[in-house]
């Protein structure tokens, strides 16, 4: 199931992970329409007049990558730091053997590269999940509602894992 | 200055507040029309069809309480806690005695209101910020790149406050 790009998503991830030193951020998505939608804003942004009017906008916007495929990504992150990331799947829900935010952090520290991922509309599919690396806890599950935009979940994602407060 | 009241704002952050059991998500505008598209979206949500296809956003959306001042907010949390609320003003920038996160935990905990308060477009104006019983540090000045969406910002913040890791 492939769902939309919208413009926020970008803006406010890509914001988040300029704020927090994310290396890069990437958006996949198999639909070539949607990929060209996000290059146009993109391009906006980075090479065009947004980004001459708002340059703190076109810092965050230079950190994305769009592709079409998890495999594709994969291999950027790999040309561009030399060695494959390890997978780190999202989920609202709770699976055993989940990993802690407070361990992630610290593999983090080690300097491989992680590629944290997130779903739009429905989340992640279960075959991207089963064949992560690894499953972060859920953010919580604070008197049963968990239902966060996708936006604020990965900037409290980067926050939790990236201020090293924990 | 206003500023105008978006949509995903509303949505976002009162699934936020929703998830970390906020008593109350307060939209403050002076402007007669931006109330009332306000009005508009949160009835569609909590009264109309919009409810009655997606509850969860219902629950999130009936925390949205719509004033034209901090002055009429007050009142409505001292009406409804019996306690006038202790106001605290959110800020990118770091100002000298500003309240740690892990200090307002620790109050928030004691269970007198709070009515933490942020701006959209360009932050809160000075005025409301020295008016304010406290001012929360800010979220970080991680390489000097300060520029979250409020929607983001207000997520981490409750993150902060709300989960007690600190």
């Amino acid at each position: 199931m492939a769902s939309a790009v919208t413009n926020l998503d970008l803006h406010d991830i890509a914001r988040a992970a300029r704020t927090y030193g994310v290396q890069s951020f990437h958006v996949i998505t198999p639909l070539d329409d949607q990929r060209e939608l996000a290059e146009k804003i993109v391009r906006h942004w980075t090479r065009g007049s947004g980004g001459e009017h708002n340059p703190k906008r076109r810092e965050a916007l230079e950190l994305i990558r769009l592709t079409s495929s998890l495999d594709e990504t994969r291999a950027i992150i790999q040309e561009e730091s030399g060695l494959p990331p390890a997978i780190v799947a999202t989920c609202a829900r709770r699976y055993p053997n989940a990993t802690k935010f407070v361990e992630l952090a610290e593999r983090l520290k080690a300097g491989k590269p992680h590629l944290v991922i997130f779903g739009t509309a429905w989340g992640l599919s279960q075959d991207l999940i089963e064949a992560s690396d690894a499953i972060l806890e859920p953010i919580g599950d604070h008197r049963g509602y968990n239902h966060l935009s996708v936006r604020c979940a990965a900037a409290i994602v980067m926050d939790r894992l990236m201020t090293f407060r924990l």
